[in-house]
């Protein structure tokens, strides 16, 4: 596996973290960078993780041999328009945006069909920090990394792409693209929504600065979280917001059923939610 | 700060955390323990967290100066009524529970009246095992612990707590019985309480294995605390039932917005929402 000229628009922690992993690895010939501010770009140069960059993402992949577009959800239209005319006939192009029927859509719409050598891709990890200067080579290490190929989708395309994953040191899985958004809605789209609703609420009482003062350990893993990017959180929200209001509906169901039994005293049926709850999490997420 | 005898009911996470600490800075001369199960409690002896044990209450407390409460919320009033005949007169008792209100009502039943060598008392300080196995020394390092005393509480009593506390690390605070019990429903009550609603909700979806499978670090933090003590959770909901369900009603109105923002595809009110979250957030659980 080895890719002669990389071309990532948008570096930042996921497109620079890639970036790093493949460049310890050796895998990578040139690495060009792509984004609306030339500051981030230059500090991405300075820190070893991209060689040069062009802020007009035409130019940024001409020549290049697989274009990585690692940029939020809701500028994943604009930036396909923009290379469309300017990429290699043989590049393969993939991106890692949170959600995967949006990203489809936005290619069929820029590019008038999804392309065979499109693969919409999906790195299962991150932290709650953006940025290039937050980006590190081992963020994908052991993580899943999930690829969405459509019916038409080359295979070798989706080959390159898997390779460049494994790479990094992911575990590559294949899914198709409706069950990809239903399965993100549901373990990861869901708690950020939760979480910055917590933060939001508990912000709005009165004495919320003494109530966060007394915040301990669970509550600061519990709300880690709503630290991540709004912009990010806002674009999949909207790019994914069926399965998101589905999954919140099918939440709603199980908090009000709690939220009942507290109010009916009923001790017996708190201690059946959360022993369900406890078995499901030991299970599935061992210490 | 030394204490003659210490009698611990309850050895569990908290017990025997406290013991331990205490052991490790010389400040007790002997620890009983006492619980419903000799085998935990020779278990307790063997981990050398306790001198000795006995599971009748009454006979525990015998001539203890310092009587540590440290069972269930659910348990308090029936420890509390048993110990009651068999305590030295200047025997302090002090306790544990996560909510505040219901110790004091407890004691108000078993002891008609709360005695004033009673002093509250709340280590926010906890992890989601629970028993004398998963105790440890330094669990209350760093932490802060909340006491409640009422009007009439002795101060000396108190004093004697705070020195207790302070010896296993902890910082000491002072505050109403009501306002602990709001604080803490907002800060943990409301957040374990979601933990386990979002768990057992993805554990009802029909592909529910595979949920879990992808669910990344984010899912992991934000979970983690769904996998306390069910029992102990039971209680904590039955005792602080008004203001955590007045936290949940708060939640509620701040969970729906978002959800009709997402609904509304209103990018600017997600993002005005998200960034407040995040702003407090940061502030107040710096990286
Ligand atoms: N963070 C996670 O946990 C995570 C996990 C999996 C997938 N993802 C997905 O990965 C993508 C990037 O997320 P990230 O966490 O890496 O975000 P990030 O650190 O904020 O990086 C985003 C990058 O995109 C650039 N950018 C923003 N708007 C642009 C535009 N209109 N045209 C060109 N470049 C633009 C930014 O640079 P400039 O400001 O210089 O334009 C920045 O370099 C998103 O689609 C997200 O859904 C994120
Ligand atoms: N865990 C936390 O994060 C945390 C934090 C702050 C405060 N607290 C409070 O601390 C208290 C104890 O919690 P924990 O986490 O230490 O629980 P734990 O590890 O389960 O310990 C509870 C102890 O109480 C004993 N016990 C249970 N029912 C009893 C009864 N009816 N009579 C006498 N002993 C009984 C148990 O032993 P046997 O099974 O042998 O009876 C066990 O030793 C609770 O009130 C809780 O609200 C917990």
């Amino acid at each position: 596996m080895r890719i002669e000229r990389l071309c990532i628009i948008g570096v930042g922690l996921i497109g620079g973290s890639l970036a790093r992993a493949l460049r310890a690895n050796d895998a990578v010939g040139e690495v060009v960078g792509c984004s609306r501010s030339a500051e981030h770009l230059q500090q991405a140069v300075d820190l070893g993780v991209i060689d040069r960059y062009d802020t007009d993402p035409a130019q940024a992949v001409a020549g290049a041999d697989l274009v990585l577009v690692a940029v939020p959800m809701g500028a994943m239209e604009a930036v396909f328009k923009q290379i469309r005319p300017h990429l290699a006939p043989d590049a393969v192009i993939t991106d890692v945006g949170s959600a995967k029927g949006a990203v489809v859509d936005a290619a069929q719409k820029a590019f008038g069909g999804v392309p065979a050598n499109l693969v919409p891709g999906h790195p299962i990890a991150g932290t709650e920090r953006s940025g290039v200067a937050a980006s590190f080579a081992e963020l994908f290490r052991q993580r899943r990394v999930i690829l969405t190929p459509l019916a038409h989708t080359d295979a070798e395309a989706v080959e390159r792409v898997r390779g460049l994953w494994e790479t990094a040191g992911a575990e590559v899985v294949e899914m198709g693209v409706e069950h990809h958004d239903r399965v993100l809605a549901a373990t990861s789209h869901l708690p950020h929504i939760l979480a910055y609703a917590t933060v939001d609420s508990l912000a709005r009482l009165h004495e919320h600065d003494e109530i966060f003062q007394y915040a301990a350990g669970g509550f600061r893993d519990f709300t880690r979280i709503a630290g991540s990017d709004p912009v990010m959180w806002r674009d999949i929200c909207l790019a994914n917001r069926e399965a998101i209001l589905e999954m919140i509906a099918h939440f709603q169901v199980d908090l009000t059923a709690l939220t009942e039994a507290i109010q009916a005293r009923d001790g017996e049926r708190l201690v059946e939610i959360f022993s369900r709850a406890k078995r499901a999490r030991d299970e599935h997420a061992p210490r």
